[in-house]
């Protein structure tokens, strides 16, 4: 069980020195009392926030140095890099520093020296050389956490639209049969205890898509939808939850339907990404739920190709920051 | 060959009488001045325009009459009933009545008495009561203009977005087989062609999302890229079409992607589709690329839970008007 820190400030990985963490970090850092930001810090190496920006870094070396630092520099926890770092010329090295930059804010958050942990983007292919062995930071964080990865789920969120894919990083081909009753039971229920606890809402309003074109237009293009998800739904409606679908995901998205629900789940990657991203490209927040703590990220990656240039965007370092810093809150108001 | 006649009335069928298609029509007619919308007339039932507005109605026997009667009335090409018109309720007579109006637009926009057709909504399910057979408006259109229903492509058109479905109302299981290089190509090559006689883009800018989540990252989450989609789309290329991908599908559709691409090719119903109707959920449309005849469509249904009640949008009606015109000036702009 995670300690109560909502109180606490928010901590940040830095992710892949090379890559736009540091300066989407710094320029969060810039903004915040444009965006009133809570109290956050970084974890990283200072050289990298250095190399891109130019504003006051304060080193420290413990997380209860930070809230007294943030007011004139950016916090940086810092953590020592074995070569030099190049903004977009990713290293062994700077793989390695991302490596325990981000088991050491993950092990900041678990124990009590932060409110909630959001983790900068790091780069697998460079990760996977330097022993990291899971399929991204989210599999890192629940494991680190002691949640069954099956348990912990991916909800993107943006200020209009909050989406949860069924299934996620697997083949097209692949997705039916892992479209079972129990795996949308599972996401559903995490998620809408997730709506409850991050969120406050008590009762969410739950969309489900159906998997085929129209929801399959009553098993004329496809059976799924008869056979294994209106089952699952009713089950889940049995159980109290305020389901509903499998609607066609075509129409679920726009500004009157998004109104008529807390979050939307999609049976596939692309139907719940498409949307997030087409309207929240540049504000969307990747939350994990279902963790003992809070954590989220930038809905993006490294961007190597343009690390270094200052034109990086830190709108979802931003509201990667304020999303967590909600449901931070509402987990310490919810708190017996 | 469709005879040159853009400028001509633009013809509107109906739809089904019971359903939204009249007072949609209606209210269009009533915006003309303020949308700026070309002369067209309606083929339908008088009774079920009188039914849903009061508005004045010109009933006129040929379509040389409409141009007269368009600044003071909507003209309707009268089609008779063999039964009532109650909004909200369909009948066979009603559906009857749309399929005889479909039938005599489409005759009128295929000889030479309208610059181009749009079609009001029907319902599937009460035309194939009567006699219809074809899977929907776009291949009775096609099989009518001679041809094949595989090289009908539909094209759905908002302003700031225009997506083809590569495969369309099929089961999500049976995409992977469906979506070999012949069809990939096919859709491309009638797409492109589509951009540059409807909209005056000589060389398009064509985008075609992968089939898997991150366009397959590289065979890791499946091979339909590399094994299908690449070939083909470097077959395209080689042809001298301005054709890239396949890219991640839930980055395509961003504003700053969007304004690179002139249109975007999606190898299923919903890649294509979310994006669409996320953002032009009232005024996307929907046009059939390959005819010899200029034909779009509103992008919904029937509607008939709100027919009657007044509360029905013409957003996408009056968008299909609009585009239709385009389509056909541009038509006549580059005609020998």
């Amino acid at each position: 069980m995670a300690a109560d820190c909502s109180g606490f400030p928010l901590v940040i990985s830095s992710g892949d020195p090379a890559g736009i963490g540091p300066e989407i970090i710094a320029k969060s850092w810039s903004q915040r009392k444009a965006k009133n930001l809570p109290i956050f810090y970084a974890v990283g190496n200072v050289e990298a926030f250095a190399a891109v920006w130019d504003g006051p870094i304060a080193k420290i070396i413990s997380p209860d140095q930070a809230a007294g630092a943030f007011d004139g520099a950016l916090p940086v926890l810092h953590v020592e890099q074995n070569d030099d770092v190049i903004p977009g010329s990713p290293t062994l090295g700077g793989a390695q520093n991302a490596f325990q930059a981000l088991e050491l804010a993950c092990g900041i958050a678990k124990s009590s020296g932060a409110a909630a942990l959001i983790t900068g983007p790091i780069s697998k292919s460079q990760m996977y050389q330097v022993g990291f062995t899971h399929p991204g930071q989210t599999e890192f964080v629940s494991q680190r956490c002691g949640i069954a990865r099956g348990n912990a789920v991916m909800m993107l969120a943006g200020p209009t639209l909050r989406v949860v894919p069924i299934t996620t990083h697997i083949p097209f081909a692949d997705v039916p049969a892992a479209l079972t009753a129990e795996l949308i039971k599972n996401r559903t229920q995490i998620t809408a205890k997730a709506m409850s606890r991050n969120f406050g809402i008590e009762n969410p309003r739950l969309a489900i898509a159906g998997l085929n074109p129209h929801a399959g237009e009553n098993g004329n293009l496809g059976r799924e939808e008869i056979d294994v998800m209106i089952p699952a739904i009713a089950e889940l409606r049995e159980m109290g939850l305020n389901v509903t679908g499998p609607h066609p995901a075509d129409t679920l998205f726009h500004a009157e339907a998004r109104a008529r629900y807390d979050v939307i789940l999609c049976p596939t990657h692309d139907q719940a990404l498409i949307p997030l991203k087409t309207l929240h490209f540049h504000d969307g927040v990747n939350m994990t739920l279902g963790l003992p703590i809070v954590r989220t990220s930038p809905d993006h990656g490294t961007a190597f190709e343009i690390a270094g240039t200052g034109v990086a965007n830190p709108g979802s370092m931003i509201a990667a920051i304020q999303l967590a810093k909600i449901a931070a809150d509402h987990r310490q108001s919810s708190a017996p």
